[in-house]
Parts: structure tokens; C-alpha cells; sequence
């Protein structure tokens, strides 16, 4: 069982030329942080890199050495470009086999799609000793080996996988965060947030400006795992900012 | 100068907490991958880090000693938790100084704006050595710093001095690409596009499907620094298509 102390982290190998072209703006990125933090899990660094083996290997057997999870997206589907399950199998080190239940699976969802054609199974690949993750839209599914997680580069496919993970990964305490905005500028503030944030031991400040209205204004995110000192710091900050007559905006601007 | 055969690479560090925790969904990657392709960079790698030293430094070094450029996004403002500056200077060995063109270009903009307090100095601090970058939204300046080139965190911004770089760097010849599109399922013609990838050496071909309209579809981009070989695997892949009685769609769909 996780304690409280223990913290759970991840990273994330996103895969694909055409994010790296600028072609496609990814997604999954976003999509996967933000679940992360709910089941507890701190993403730690996500790599973008080619659709070249040697790259995805390099990646993967980096960072799932040094996380709980590693996940990936893109790159398994039928076609001459999709490599990932081959780099994957290579990087842990096993074959590539057929998997029977992914599969009968396909065969199931392509019966009165044309049928199992040898391209289409070539989604039923997955490294030797993997676990398969459910994907409700087009049968084709995410595939786990040990603490490697291997995703759609689809977002919306991509966010069925996760719905299939939902609570099923050990997470530690999620981090809690709390944001105020305020009309003022960061250079301004800059002072009070470094006093603030080192009062509070478990606390992070983030400080994110924008212009609008023909004004300037910055969000600050404090950050936590403990939930007494995050209201405690968020109250500290906001007095602070009262006393230079900048009224803090609770939620954000 | 370059010659046609030379292929010049980038890197990119995204430096934010705000990313890693979903908060911020981050723009810089498509921005810059998409400005690197009309300079003839191609980005190599992406990285995104926490606001931490230790993992900046590590993406840094690596990433700028096996790529002729690399840039970083985020960290250079005003504030406690902009450390992009120092960890950079750490990573290369020299020590933060104040850059005297940027302390001027600040006192200028500032003059109206309540003067330079030392906050605002901050964001004259650079690496000992660099040269800036102009940012014509808010006076703090980029950063360039051999091969290393410190950008903002906010779009806009970044898009400014991305601008202002337009042109300076050397590329090689620029990769081309040509989209067609296609009503076609890609595990139908996986084999069409392995085969026609195969027959011209230059080219790549990335299929990226999508459902629409009830159907399924495919886009296929064809990549290639030669616009020769480019036109004629197009031409293969849309008669192929066509053979198949799936007529492509130039330009994708």
C-alpha cells in the first residue's frame, strides 16, 4: 500500500513525425497529465521524439527505469510507420508474438468490416508477456507490459484507454492545487511569492502572466499534497497581495 | 554554406510545471516545429522538464551537444520560479552576469512603468557570453547563448522573437512535403504504402486516419528533400489508390 510519503511518478514517450513537422499539434500530452494528476500520479518529463527505433528505445528504457509508469502514444496502428510495439519489444528485451485475445478481438470488430486482413493483424502484435487495455472505439487495444503503457496517438482513442485505467494504477496523495488570480504584474509581486512560497514547506508557487483588458494580470497556482498547508499558503498569499491594494481573484482570471 | 546533403537538427526543451501538471496546454511545440521546417531545421526531439535544475541541465546538455540548435521555452521571467537562466549557465559552465543591453532595453521599457525594480532586473540576467534575441512585446529579451537559444513561455511571445530569428540560422535544404487524402481505411492500403515508400529512397510516408462523416479516412503525408522524387511518390501512391478504386484527394481531406 502507498503511504502518504511515497510519491508516484510517470513519464510520458510521445511518438510521431507529424508532431515534430508541426503537422499535428499534439493532445495527448495535456490529456494524460491532467489524468495523471487525478489518479495521483506526478508526471515527471515527457519526450516527443521520431518515429525511429533506435530513439524509442532510447526513451523508454530511460524513463521507465527511472518512474512507475511509462507511458507511450502512437505509432500502433496498421501501417509501414507504426513501429512502436516492434521498439518496444526490443527495448524490454522479448519478441514480438501474436496476441490470441487482441486478436479474437479484432476478428470480432472487422467481421462485417472486410475481415482480419495480415495488415490489420499486425494490431494484435504486442511485446511477448503483455497485458491488453481495453479501447471501446475501433477495437485495436492499448497494450501493458510491466510498467509500460502503450497508447493510441488518436486523442479521442487515447482517452478511452485512460477511462479503461481509471483507479487501476497505484497513485500516492494527488497533489492538491489552488489558484487566485490578480491584476498586477509578476515583476511586482515577485518578492511576496518567493517569501510566501518558502514559508510553506510543502507548497509550490507558480506564476503565470498574461495581458488583457489593456492591463496586466498573472495567475498564481499553489501546489501541494497537504491540504492545510495549501489553504494556509493560499490565505498568506492572498493578505499579502491585499496589503499592496491588489485584491486577488479566487479561482483565477 | 550548407549543401544539399547536409541536414541540420534542432532540439526542444519545454521548461514548466504548468505543462507536466495539464494546466497549460502547451503551444511552443507545434509553433517552433512548424518555424524550424520553413528555416530547413528539422526537429529532432522534443523534452518537456519540470521547473527543476537538475532535469533542465540534463535535457540541455545532452540535446545541444548532438543537435546544431537547440532552444528552451519558459522560465525567463520575472519571478521565484524562473530558473531556466541559471540552470542554462550551469549547464554550459559559465556564470549568470547582467547583460548591459538588456538592463538598457528593460530600463527603457520600465521607465513609464514604474522603473526597473530588482525583480525586473532579473530578466536582464543571462548566461556570461550571450547574445539576445529581441522581444518586441514586453522589452525582456531571449537569449542566445552558442547553440542554445532561451525563448519565452507565453506563445505570443516566443512567436515575436521567432520572428526576429527568421532567416539567421543556417538549414539545409528544406524538408517537402505533399498531403493527399483518401475514403480508405489505412489498414486496406498498408501494403500499397509499404510497397510505394519502399520504391522511392528519399521519401517517408506517414498515414494518420481519422473518421468523418461515418466513414473512414486517411491522410498520407509524403516527405522528401527531394521535390522530384516527392511529385512521383505522390503519383504512385494516388494511382495506386485510384487501381483501388479509392480516388485521393489532393492536398488531404
Amino acid at each position: 500500500m502507498a503511504t502518504a510519503a511515497r510519491i508516484f511518478t510517470a513519464a510520458l514517450v510521445v511518438i510521431g513525425d507529424e508532431i515534430l513537422s508541426g503537422r499535428t499539434h499534439d493532445k495527448n500530452i495535456a490529456q494524460i497529465a491532467a489524468w495523471l494528476q487525478v489518479q495521483g500520479i506526478r508526471l515527471k518529463e515527457v519526450r516527443v521524439v521520431a518515429d525511429d527505433t533506435a530513439a524509442i528505445v532510447e526513451a523508454v528504457n530511460l524513463l521507465r527505469a527511472r518512474n512507475d509508469y511509462l507511458f507511450t502514444t502512437g505509432g500502433i496502428g496498421p501501417t509501414h510507420d507504426d513501429i512502436t510495439v516492434d521498439a518496444i519489444a526490443q527495448a524490454v528485451g522479448v519478441p514480438v508474438v501474436v496476441h490470441p485475445e487482441a486478436q479474437a478481438i479484432l476478428e470480432d470488430y472487422y467481421e462485417t468490416r472486410g475481415g482480419l486482413t495480415e495488415a490489420r493483424l499486425r494490431m494484435a502484435r504486442t511485446p511477448e508477456g503483455a497485458a491488453l487495455i481495453p479501447n471501446r472505439y475501433n477495437g485495436a487495444p492499448g497494450i501493458r507490459w510491466g510498467n509500460v503503457f502503450i497508447m493510441a496517438g488518436v486523442p479521442s482513442i487515447t482517452a478511452g484507454m485512460l477511462d479503461a485505467l481509471s483507479g487501476q494504477l497505484e497513485g500516492g496523495a494527488p497533489l492538491l492545487s489552488e489558484t487566485i488570480g490578480c491584476w498586477v504584474g509578476e515583476s511586482e509581486v515577485a518578492d511576496l511569492l518567493r517569501r510566501t512560497e518558502k514559508a510553506f514547506e510543502t507548497c509550490q508557487i507558480g506564476s503565470y502572466p498574461f495581458w488583457g483588458e489593456g492591463r496586466t494580470g498573472a495567475n498564481f497556482v499553489i501546489r501541494s499534497v497537504d491540504a492545510q498547508d495549501l489553504a494556509a499558503c493560499v490565505r498568506a498569499l492572498s493578505e499579502g497581495l491585499a496589503a499592496m491594494d491588489r485584491p486577488a481573484v479566487p479561482g483565477g482570471i
